[in-house]
């Protein structure tokens, strides 16, 4: 039995809310139970340096938690004066997950940056952030296209991440912080909608874990992928 | 005519919606118009070291700006790696305030720290935040004393602030962005619930002000901040 | 009584001595009592990158205490690897009121940039610094004037400052650091020639204040400016 | 055909070099073909304060590149103030891997340090360095024993690591710099004696992969990590 | 022929001036020429972690340079966030000579910090810096005898430091800036009052140098230490 | 009696290894002893920014420890945000070293980057890295004539470096560790192949010392200068 009651395969209440912010191309919150993260897509006329003169694009993004975003009230990274190494690989494994879905060439030399802000934690904030930023990258495309910005549309397809783990012994979808924080393993899985991988991370916590566990996790991020997608696409239409 | 249609004393639909996230002892939304502020309220069991031993409590505010919040994306800082002056001298302006209605003595050793970031910003982000901090500072006291971690009371009334200004020539309150960004001189000023003045920071960013123009900021101010409390006890009733 | 034994009104002994140091465009020792602070105008042939190609010119202006300009010894900035709020506060505070008194347009594509090193703190730091920094503003305009970097005075009129408090009940003026270190109230008020305010900052540091209270305040802050800029005229004739 | 002519599967000559340098604890240089990685392993008779008084010890890693250990000359991390985002990924990864083989509770309240420097790249370098410091890992135990620092051994195991990916359609085993700048998709794979899975991260760099083919590259990684732990047994013995 | 139309062995006019500020325990302003540097010493009751229980005290310096003490104006170090290696290596120095001129173990369990800050630089400031620090330095010790702090002397003797070095060939004494920044070499040289060295640093800007050049520097150097002695003892009559 | 049994002039067995790595244009492992450091030096076909247009190049050096090169083990640099003042000391005399033996103008428009990291630690480290690095140096020169990046040579001779000192009393030639840590005093010497000086940095750790004691040190350093550039010579032949 889970903690929440949901069975192994159930992921939590998903909601996706475009336009939730003025200022932003693309704004949206998104809610996996009670984690909810804005993600704001900005479109930025130039690129960077290493990337000047190429014609091509990219896409970025950045990843912060509010100080009271979780249980026990954490330091504010920019009063310590760094980010610390799990914001930095969040923010690395969002980025490459955007930027898996983009061609970069058709984009033109323009930046998509993507801010993904917890506003409150559950667990699977990194996995919920890559879901709604690809919402929001979706929409700053749109609103580029509508300004002639860019002829053809540099969107391969969705992605969307969902996490898995072993909890309890039983492999189980969508761990809330409950689960998280005693789960024996923990994978963040990224796929495409054609059903393939981007990124795959799976760490022992507790137990290692076999390769029999890995592919029944991995089947069950597949399936809990799929539905999230259903969920991207109704909040675009 | 003030570009928003408001007449000068009007200022803008403010609402304050408590327990708008779960972790934060005391959790307010507060938004003056389209400005959007989170203060969360952490209550830590220890106090600084400067007053370990002594007996009383303390008092500390943060404040920051979502990347997207503004209407060209901000660099985030704590990937600058460092909180720029206008960010730490408005989180010492909060900080002042919020103090200025708590009696220290009676909070024993306990630290209060409110967060407040910015969701969304047109104007008055600062104000907003002393507003909407005080509510959520009255609710982590109540959580304190329904826990018994302190016996008295410890809040000597409410703080509240709003914005004033000379715009196109006139005495207008609650200044959004349209008009800060050109207004020649504005003024944040800070009460408490008897009518007097905690804080009071003016400045001519176009032309120099006169002692009439600025006393009859003030009483706008006086106004519009019994407005506010109104807003403020009904939110906490 | 006040601890100096100076009536309410009565300031303390300002000096104004212009070339202290040699490499400096304009160079200015200004002593309120026993604050001691030291001006230099530093003059740069460009602007900052925001400023570039817009055909005007900019003002800025640093601020710093010596480790032992204070009765305890503070930090060095330099050597804790940033600048604490307090500091940036009063830097960003000189910084507005002397380009309020300069027409940017007339300077051209130069930057002046205004160090204020406190070398002796008795209260009063910030106040000295903008009624010295007038000066040597002013010193490095008429060297860029004599050399024909500019042909126009883009000096619009002098800018002074001076504190003024409650003090054991008492409104009083130029508060040294014995008063500072107890006053329920402290403002620093920053004027021009024509006495009109340019910056006010009123902290209640122990009880709130009234609107009666402010207006006296600011009429005392009045009168003493004025002989402020006296003495900076005497001592630029 | 791969750049360096080897096959598929074939890994790259591995030496495992102990007491490489006189002070450490422990101290390995871990060769994977031309990848070199300094392992050091530093034993503190204290632990980090979250752990003071628990009764347990802590296990962590750095990790760093000389800045001439690859093609071209890479800035200094000290000199720029600060570890980028790919460093902490991967010394988070290697103290993760490390902790994964000891028994806390059984090393007592002391702290080993795994500092991993490449002296030269050539793709492969976290793998190389979890291998190569399993080993360090193991002589810094042996010497703590000796001591009698520790009475049971709290090593459960070995660990080592091997990157596998997709290169030019082909599943292959431990890439070299000039295929992993290439590959369709790369992943790192760490595990435990007992063939378990520890820590699997897998990226597609170009074209995302299918269940199938994650499959095979994982059995292909198991196959290569037993050799690897021959070879460290080969060291230990 | 020197620019300053100085002999060879003729060092500028010095001055040192005691209590040149009021809170300092030792205040210090020694002038070589238009050199101007600040020295406070400030005794602290607590000694470096590393020293605590030792029974022993510690005597460490800083140096900074006022932003505009130079020619052209400096990027102040605090805000630029570290002090440079320059800066570092002179407060080294600086903090190297003062020791060896105090027993430690007869300074108890305090520390003396001594600030050295430049206002006016002309050459020479690290010379100038040990100079009149060591005088304050007797005045913070003479402070802490008068009030008990410490029954002995810690003081062993003076210190004091000039620069010497080859400028148009010849060997010349004390160089100020317009040589500094064209000699050949420039040397360093710190001496007790037995005309013994403590630090010599001897560096070939242009021209390598012979033993016999450096020999007629230090004899040199010896001379002039002499007269900064004889200076140092009058200034403490 | 020396610890290691050495006589007064005997430096320790050193050697010098080309080609130690294979990415740098120029890489020695250097040897004093147990000292091991080693240098790289990379070939950059730009200029910094000061020396634009200029048509010349540049040679600067970086210096790292790695963390546990020494006996215990030091925090690493890169980790707590910056280089300490150690560190940017000995860069800074590597530096100027290297500087001295380059004729900058024929080096054109090319830096030439030289980092020294001490593999493991035991005294004269930085004379190692000195005597090291102009081999580095030599390597990069020869790769960069052999591309025709440049035409003459411009390498006006070798730099080597030794340590000399003052222990138990006696004149001693390349102190180790434990003569180090205990010496009277240290003296670090730069030579030209021609018998002159480029650096002379000694201090006095316990006793001042003589002239004659210095000049003693110095005719020590003149000769074992000389065996090191025998075996700087025999190396790039």
């Amino acid at each position: 039995m889970r903690p929440s009651g949901r069975t192994a395969h159930q992921i939590r209440p998903v909601t996706i809310t475009r336009n939730f912010t003025r200022h932003a191309e693309g704004s949206v919150l998104v809610e996996f139970g009670d984690t909810k993260v804005l993600c704001t897509a900005s479109v930025d006329r130039t690129v960077p340096r290493f990337l000047k003169g190429k014609g091509q694009g990219w896409v970025t993004a950045e990843y912060g938690m509010l100080p009271r975003s979780t249980h026990s009230r954490m330091d504010r990274e920019a009063s310590r004066g760094k980010q610390g190494g799990r914001t930095l690989e969040i923010q690395r494994l969002i980025s490459r997950s955007l930027r898996a879905c983009v061609d970069l060439k058709l984009l033109g030399e323009h930046t998509i940056v993507i801010d993904c802000d917890v506003i409150q934690a559950d667990g699977g904030t990194r996995t919920a952030s890559i879901t709604g930023a690809c919402v929001a990258l979706a929409d700053a495309i749109s609103w580029m296209r509508a300004r002639n910005l860019i002829q053809a549309n540099p969107m391969k397809g969705l992605v969307a991440a969902i996490s898995v783990g072993i909890f309890d012994g039983q492999v189980v979808a969508d761990l809330d912080y409950p689960e998280d924080s005693k789960a024996e393993t923990d994978m963040n899985v990224v796929m495409t909608e054609a059903g393939k991988f981007i990124e795959v991370q799976g760490t022992a916590e507790g137990e290692p874990f076999a390769l029999e566990e890995m592919t029944e996790m991995l089947e069950l991020a597949r399936h809990a992928i799929r539905e999230l997608m259903d969920l991207q696409k109704a909040a675009l239409a």
